[in-house]
C-alpha cells in the first residue's frame, strides 16, 4: 500500500475531488452571475443593499450563524432568538423602512425562528394595529410606545383560538361593553376558546391584538380588535390574564408560542382599534365598511410567504444542485464501459436527476418576478386606502376595496402554490442528496421542519385556494349566464364561448415545438381554466361550493401558475440585459413544461388542451431535452443567488464545493470523536457484559432445579 | 355573563363537544373492529399476539411512551433508547422467533429509534452474517456470543461510505490479504472512504460487518464482507480503529450513527464471511454465484418497510380522522343557513377532506394484504436457499436463486411506492389537521421527520425504482423481439401485442362504472404498464437507459401498485368473515380510484387506457361518492386498527376523542404555566426597558452636540 500525503490527511489513496467539478464548471460559465442577481431582486441598487446588509449580519457576532444551530435544544434555541432579536433591534432603532423589510426578510432565510418572532411584533401586532386602528392609535401603539423598535412593547397578535383558527368570524372570546366604566371586557368562555399558537406571548409579549366578539347589551356585533396588556413593565402578567407556552413543535423551536385566557380583564374603550368599526360612549356602533377589512393584517404576510418561497427554493436548489454536481455514483451511460479508470458519473447527468433538481431551479427564478409583481402591488394598495380613508373619500375608498380585494385573490393564491412549491423543493432536494440530506448538518431537516407551518398559517393553504376561487366560478357563471364582461388579470375568462360548447375540443398544444413556447402555455394555461372552471361551475350549479372542493384548490393552483408565468415574462421581457435572456427563456421553458404542463398533464388532457402525442413527448422528449440545455448553466444560474455559506448553512452546499472534506470537519468539530464514549456508557457496557440467564435467574430453571422442584 | 361549572373547569358558555362527536359516530358502527383486525393483521391468532405484547410493552416501565418523549433532546433521546434497548433485549433472552420479530415491528411504532439502533445489530449485522456466512460462522457469532440477545456484542452494518452509498460495487474500504500472517488488513484509504452512517458505532457497537474490497497480490476481487471488531470488552475501542458520532440527524435521533475509519486493521483470516466466497490459506479465492447475494442483508429490511409503512398509514390516517371528526369549521353546504344555533360542520363532512384523508385510510388496508404477502414470500425463499446452500445442490441453489431475484424485484418496487405513500400521508394528515398539526405533541413532526429516511436508506427509492424497472423493459423488448413468454407475476406482459400496435387504442376504462370495479381498473394498469414500457422500450432502444430514469421510476410504481391491488383482492376473496366484505371493498375501490387512477390519470389518458370522459367523471363524481360511502365507517374502520393512545402518542388522536382538552392538559403538565417568565427573561427585559437611542449614545448626535461639533 502506498501513502501519499495530502497536506491535510495521509491518503493511501487518491480520493473523490468534488471540488474540481464545482470549480472546472464555474470556470466555464457564460453569463454574469452579478448581473443575473439584479434580475432576480429587481434592480442593482436592491442587490448591492441586499449584499451590504448581508455582509453586516453576516460579520456580527450575534447574528452570524452556522452549523452548530443544527444541535441546539429548544430551550438553547429560545434564548439564542431572543438575544438575536435584541440585536436586531439596534439595526431597526436606525434602519429606514425598505432597509429593515429588506433586512428582516434576508434574516428569514437564515434564522427563521428570529424572523416570526419579531415578526409577530412588527408585521403581526403593527399590521392589525395599522389595518384596524385610526391613524392616531398607529402612531401611539407603533411609534409614541417605540413597539417598532421592540422597546417599551412587545407585541403579539391573538386571532386563533384552540377551536378556531381559519374561519375567524366563528371566534369565541368576548368584549363585552361595560357603559358603565366605559370599559370593555375581555374574556375567554372556555377552554376551547383559549387564544392558541400566539407567536410571542408565552415569555415576550406584552401586549396582544385580541379578536374578540363585541358585545353590548346581549347583541353580538361580530368579531373586532382590541388591544390588551398581558404584562406589565416590570414584565409581571396583568390580574385575570393566564399565559402558558404551547411547547414543542415540530419546527420554529426559537418561538415562544404560547396559550392566552382572558377572565374578565378590563380594558379602557380607547383600546378598541376603531378605524372601521367604532363604539361611542353610549354604546352606539358603526360598522365598518367591509367585514374583511380588519384581515388585512394577515395579506402582508401572505405576500412575504411568495418572496420567502423563492429565496427557500433557490436556497435548497443550489445545496442539492452543487452537491448533484460533485457527487459521483454508478459509471452511467456517459461513461465509456471500456475505461477501467473512468470516474463515475456526476448525479446531475443523469437525466432523472436533472428531472427532480432542475424546476425547483426554475421555479425560483420564475417565483422571483412573481414576488416583485405581488410586492409592488401591495405597496401601492395599502398606501392607496390609508390614503383615502384619511381622506375619508367614500369613492376612493370603494375603489381601494376593490384593488385589495384583488391582492386578496391574487396573494392568496400564490400563497399556497409557492410555499407548497418550495416544501416540495425543501423534500426532494434533500432525498437527491440521499443518506446526507438526512443529517442536520446538511440543513434540509430544519428547513423542512421550519418551513412547512407557512402551508397552514396566516390562511390554510386549502382554505385560502377554496377561497379565491370561488369567485372565478362565480364569474364563470355570470359569463355564461348574464355574458358579464370581466376586467383585471381574468379578462381572458372573456374567451369562454370560445373554448367551451362547441370550442371545446380546439386543441391548443398540438405538437411537440408548442410545449416549449411560452406564450403558447400560457395560451393552453388560459383555456385550461376556462374548461376546468366551467366543468366545475357545471358542478356547482347542481352541489353547491362543498361538493368541488378539490377542483376549487386544483384551480386556485392553475391561476396561480398563470399569475407566475405572465410575471416572469413581463420581467424578462422588459428586462435591460439582453445578455441574459437565453438562460431566463430556458427557465421558464423547464418551469412551463415541468411545474405547469407535466404536473397538471391530466387536465390538459382530459380537456383536450394538449394531444396525447404531445403529452407523451412532454415526458419522453422535451423535459430531458429543456433539462439539458440547462445543465451546463447550473453553476452559474445557482452562484446568482449570491447567497454567502451563511444562508446555505449546509456542510455539502458550500461554494467551494469540497462537500466531503467540509461535511467530515464539521462533523468532527461538532462532535469531537475524542469522546467516543457516551456519557451513559455504563449502562451501555452493563447490558452487553451482564450475566447469563440462568445465573441471573439464580439457577431456578435449571435442568437440576426443575427435579428438586418436581420431586 | 352566566357561568356554568363543568366538573373540569368554570366555564362562562358552552364549549366545543368532539368527545360527543366521536362516541356517536362510534356507537353507530355496523361491523366488529376487533374482527376486522384479523383481517388486517393475518389471522385472530396473530392479532391477539399483537395485543398481548402492545399490553406488556404498554405497562413496562422503561418501554413506555408518552407525549414527553416529544420534548427530548438527542442526548436524552440516545439515553433513553439504551434504556429500552438493555429492556428489551431481557424480552429478546426467551422469545420464540415469530414473536420477537412481532415485538421488534411493533416497537418500531411508536419507537422507531430503538427499533432501528436494536435493528442494527439483529436485522443488519445479523442478517449480513446470515446471508453471508456460514452456517457454522452464523451459529458462532450469532447464538454462541449471544449477539442475538443483545449481549457479549454489539454488531453493525459497514456498508456504506461518505462517498458511496448505492453503488455499492464501487467501495473503497481494502481488505488485503496477508498471506505471511493469514490475516486480512481492513484500511480506509482516503476520507471519501470512510464509513459513514454506520447506526451504533458513534457509542454501541463492539463489531462491524465491514463491506471492503479484497485484495490478494494487486488483484482487485471486488467487495466482500468481514466481522471486524471495534472495540473489546472494556467497549474501548481497538488499535487502529477510529469512530466518530456524525451528529444531529433530522430524526431518529435515539441512535448513534457513527464513523469509522480503520487504519491497517489486522482480523485472522476466518472472520471473512464464506458462505460463497472463500480465501484459502494459500491466498486463492473461490467467487460466488451471484455477487448480488451478499447484499441480502438488505432484503429483510425492504420487506419490514412493506409492513411499517401499512402502521404508519394507520396511524397517521387515525389522528387526522378522528380530529377530523371532532374539530368543527365553518358552517359549510350541509348545515341549515336559517339555523343560527346549527353547529358548524364536521371537517370531514367537506368532501375535500374527504378525499384528503380516506384515500389514506384506504391504503393502509391495502398495504395490510401486500404486506402479508411480501413477508410470506421473504420467510419462503431465505429457507429455500438456505436449505438449497447447506445441500449443496447446484439446481436447487440455481432455482432458489430466481426465486431471490423475483423477490428483489418485488420488494425494490414495493419499498418505494410504500414508504413514499406513508411519507406523504404523514404530511396531508398533519396539514389536515390545520395548526395542531404542527405542534410536536400531536406526532407528526417527529413521526415524519423518523419516518423519511426509510426512502432512501436500504436501497434508495429512485435507484431501487430504476433498477426493478429495468427488467420489465428488457423483458419487454424481448416480448416484441423474440417473442418470450414471460413466467411468475409479469406474465400479463405476454398480452403486449394485443394492446399496443393496432390494438393501441383499446380504451378499458370507457365509462363511469369501469371506475368503480377493481378488476377492471387492475386490468387497466395491466394494460398501462404494457404501453407505457412499450413506448418506454422504443427510447431505450436508441437512448439507453439512463435517458428513461423517470420513466423507470412511473414504471416501478405502476407495478407495484398492480402488486399491492391484486393482493388486497386474493386477500380478501380468501378471507373468511364475509360480514366486513362490503366495507373492504369500498376500501380497495378508494384506492384504485384515488392512489392509482387520479394520481396516474396522465397515463390512463394519454395512452388511451381511459377515456376523456371517464377520467373528468373520475375526480367530478367517483372520488366524491367513493369516498362518502366510507366516510360513516371511519370510526370503526380506524378503530380496527386497534392501536393503543401509547402508538398514537398524539394528543388529538387518542381514543376518547376528546381533542381540545386532552391537548391543553398535555401541554399544561409537560408546560406548567407557572413558569410564567423564561430563564432567559432578565435579558428581554433589558430590551425592553432599555433607555432611548439618544441615551445610549450619550447624546453624541443630538441638534445641541450638531451645533458643538460643527462650530
Amino acid at each position: 500500500m502506498s501513502s501519499t500525503f495530502t497536506g491535510k490527511n495521509v491518503s493511501s489513496a487518491k480520493g473523490p475531488d468534488p471540488k474540481t467539478s464545482l470549480e472546472t464548471e464555474r470556470a466555464a460559465q457564460k453569463f454574469n452571475p452579478q448581473a443575473m442577481q439584479y434580475f432576480l431582486e429587481g434592480s442593482k441598487e436592491k442587490a448591492e443593499l441586499i449584499n451590504e446588509l448581508i455582509q453586516q449580519m453576516e460579520r456580527d457576532p450575534v447574528l452570524f450563524t452556522d452549523g452548530s444551530v443544527y444541535d441546539m435544544s429548544k430551550e438553547q434555541l429560545r434564548e439564542a432568538t431572543a438575544a438575536k432579536i435584541n440585536r436586531v433591534s439596534r439595526y431597526l432603532e436606525t434602519d429606514p423602512i425598505h432597509i429593515f423589510s429588506t433586512r428582516l426578510s434576508l434574516i428569514g432565510v437564515f434564522d427563521p425562528a428570529v424572523f416570526t418572532r419579531i415578526g409577530v411584533n412588527l408585521g403581526l401586532f403593527l399590521s392589525c394595529v395599522r389595518g384596524n386602528g385610526t391613524s392616531s392609535q398607529m402612531l401611539y401603539w407603533s411609534l409614541s410606545k417605540n413597539t417598532a423598535y421592540v422597546r417599551g412593547i412587545y407585541g403579539c397578535f391573538g386571532m386563533t383560538e384552540l377551536a378556531h383558527g381559519s374561519f375567524v368570524q366563528g371566534i369565541e372570546t368576548t368584549a363585552t361593553f361595560d357603559k358603565d366604566n366605559d370599559e370593555f371586557i375581555i374574556n375567554t368562555p372556555h377552554v376551547g376558546a383559549t387564544k392558541w399558537w400566539i407567536g410571542g406571548a408565552a415569555h415576550s409579549a406584552t401586549h396582544c391584538s385580541v379578536y374578540a366578539r363585541l358585545k353590548i347589551d346581549g347583541k353580538d356585533y361580530g368579531v373586532k380588535t382590541f388591544v390588551v396588556p398581558l404584562r406589565d413593565a416590570n414584565h409581571d402578567l396583568m390580574p385575570g390574564v393566564s399565559v402558558g407556552d404551547i411547547g414543542a413543535k415540530m419546527g420554529r423551536d426559537g418561538i415562544d408560542n404560547g396559550w392566552i385566557q382572558f377572565s374578565s380583564v378590563r380594558i379602557p374603550r380607547f383600546f378598541m382599534l376603531q378605524k372601521y368599526c367604532k363604539v361611542s360612549r353610549d354604546g352606539e356602533v358603526t360598522m365598518p365598511p367591509m367585514e374583511q377589512l380588519s384581515y388585512s393584517a394577515l395579506l402582508g404576510g401572505r405576500v412575504t410567504m411568495v418572496l420567502d418561497s423563492y429565496r427557500m427554493l433557490a436556497r435548497v436548489a443550489t445545496i442539492a444542485l452543487r452537491y448533484a454536481i460533485g457527487r459521483r455514483q454508478f459509471r452511467g451511460d456517459n461513461v465509456d464501459p471500456n475505461d477501467p479508470n473512468a470516474l463515475e458519473t456526476q448525479l446531475l447527468d443523469y437525466p432523472l436527476h436533472q428531472k427532480r433538481l432542475i424546476p425547483y431551479l426554475a421555479a425560483a427564478y420564475v417565483i422571483s418576478a412573481g414576488a416583485l409583481k405581488i410586492e409592488k402591488t401591495i405597496e401601492d394598495t395599502m398606501e392607496e386606502l390609508d390614503e383615502a380613508v384619511d381622506e375619508e373619500d367614500k369613492e376612493r375608498i370603494d375603489n381601494a376595496i376593490t384593488l385589495m380585494k384583488a391582492l386578496y385573490v391574487d396573494s392568496g393564491s400564490l400563497k399556497p402554490t409557492c410555499t407548497w412549491l418550495a416544501a416540495q423543493a425543501i423534500d426532494e432536494c434533500r432525498q437527491a442528496c440521499g443518506g446526507h440530506g438526512y443529517s442536520a448538518y446538511n440543513g434540509f431537516g430544519k428547513a423542512y421542519n421550519d418551513w412547512v407551518v407557512q402551508c397552514t398559517w396566516e390562511g390554510d393553504n386549502n382554505v385560502l385556494c377554496m377561497n379565491v376561487a370561488k369567485p372565478v366560478i362565480r364569474n364563470v357563471i355570470a359569463i355564461e349566464d348574464e355574458g358579464k364582461v370581466i376586467k383585471g388579470g381574468s379578462e381572458f375568462l372573456n374567451n369562454l364561448k370560445d373554448y367551451t360548447g362547441s370550442g371545446a375540443n380546439k386543441v391548443i398544444l398540438e405538437n411537440t415545438n408548442d410545449l416549449s413556447d411560452i406564450n403558447k402555455v400560457i395560451k393552453a394555461l388560459e383555456v385550461a381554466i376556462i374548461r376546468f372552471a366551467s366543468a366545475t361551475a357545471k358542478t356547482v350549479r347542481t352541489q353547491k361550493f362543498d361538493y368541488v372542493g378539490a377542483d376549487l384548490v386544483t384551480l386556485s393552483k392553475l391561476n396561480s401558475h398563470l399569475f407566475l408565468l405572465k410575471a416572469f415574462v413581463d420581467r424578462v421581457n422588459t428586462h435591460d440585459d439582453d445578455s441574459l435572456k437565453p438562460y431566463l427563456w430556458d427557465l421558464g421553458k423547464v418551469y412551463a413544461a415541468t411545474i405547469v404542463l407535466d404536473r397538471f398533464a391530466n387536465i390538459f388532457l382530459a380537456f383536450n388542451v394538449a394531444s396525447s402525442e404531445a403529452m407523451i413527448d412532454l415526458s419522453r422528449d422535451v423535459i430531458p431535452k429543456l433539462c439539458k440545455q440547462v445543465r451546463p448553466n447550473v453553476v452559474g444560474l445557482t452562484d446568482s443567488f449570491q447567497m454567502p455559506d451563511m444562508f446555505i448553512n449546509a456542510a455539502i452546499g458550500r461554494y467551494d464545493g469540497d462537500i466531503y472534506e467540509n461535511y467530515y470537519d464539521l462533523v468532527k468539530k461538532l462532535n469531537p470523536p475524542r469522546n467516543d464514549k457516551a456519557p451513559y456508557s455504563a449502562a451501555l457496557q452493563a447490558m452487553l457484559n451482564r450475566p447469563s440467564l440462568d445465573v441471573r435467574e439464580r439457577f431456578e430453571k435449571t435442568d437440576e432445579t426443575a427435579e428438586i422442584l418436581s420431586k
